[in-house]
């Protein structure tokens, strides 16, 4: 019997960004929307922009020195719900190796610990409505499926 | 016949603040939510924090003098889709003597425009799964309910 495998949970350095971009180019619908040159300029602008940003980190997990898991989270101050500032995560990929392993979980319980820490008072997130796996998931962790989530593409 | 009202759309200062937490109140949900005290801490201390931050606004709308419409515009720099910043907005709400005039509308257009403009590529939000008028008002404006809202409550 294996033992349970061991994860570095930390904060992604730009260094970490091509790892991140193959998980999540990794993906059924990231396939279709992700460019699979991680170096590409376009990944490297935007990760500068999550930097810089106070409210905003990209999490990473490592194992045996390659980065296996990715999220975002995001606070956002807000004045609902008595001023409650909110947390939010997107962009959650496990890579195949460790699925079923607890990583996403470890990954979810590290952002919210993260998130309560910094004044949050809801952690909230989408998830597309194919991602059927995705939902049971994050409803095992203690999320409710109580909004439409709705998008509009600007170009 | 009465011509269409004419309002002003900008961004709220800290003297805007009561008004908006009236209207947050004077909803459904809200009003379980918020405290009526549009003068309480917790909202300027939250209305700080938007205002400090580069990526977060409230937006109002007045006319004659008052406010009678809001929502807030947070920009979120992203890795995924080739890492394009997305656009969320929060907290909508129509005073009740507007709604059917079209101000949810203009608000909207007003938001989307100003993302457009500081490099968004998509603009997303989340609504009440109860508040079926409002998911039809999001589809009118070319929404799509893609996803599923999901929440966890952090206290």
């Amino acid at each position: 019997m294996n033992a349970t495998p061991s994860y570095v949970i930390r904060i992604a350095t730009q260094e970490d960004v091509a790892a991140v971009v193959a998980l999540l180019a990794d993906d059924p619908l990231g396939a279709t929307r992700e460019n699979t040159d991680g170096a590409a300029t376009c990944y490297q602008a935007a990760f500068n922009r999550i930097e810089i940003d106070p409210n905003n980190d990209v999490l990473v997990a490592e194992r045996d020195g390659q980065i296996v898991g990715c999220l975002q989270l995001t606070l956002i101050p807000s004045l609902t719900r008595s001023g409650m500032t909110r947390a939010q995560i997107e962009g959650v990929r496990i890579a195949a190796s460790e699925r079923g392993l607890g990583l996403g979980g470890q990954m979810m319980t590290w952002a919210e610990r993260a998130a309560r820490e910094l004044g949050a008072g809801i952690v909230q997130l989408t998830t597309d409505k194919s991602r059927t796996d995705a939902h049971r998931f994050y409803e095992n962790l203690g999320y409710t499926a109580s909004h439409e989530g709705m998008k509009k593409d600007l170009a």
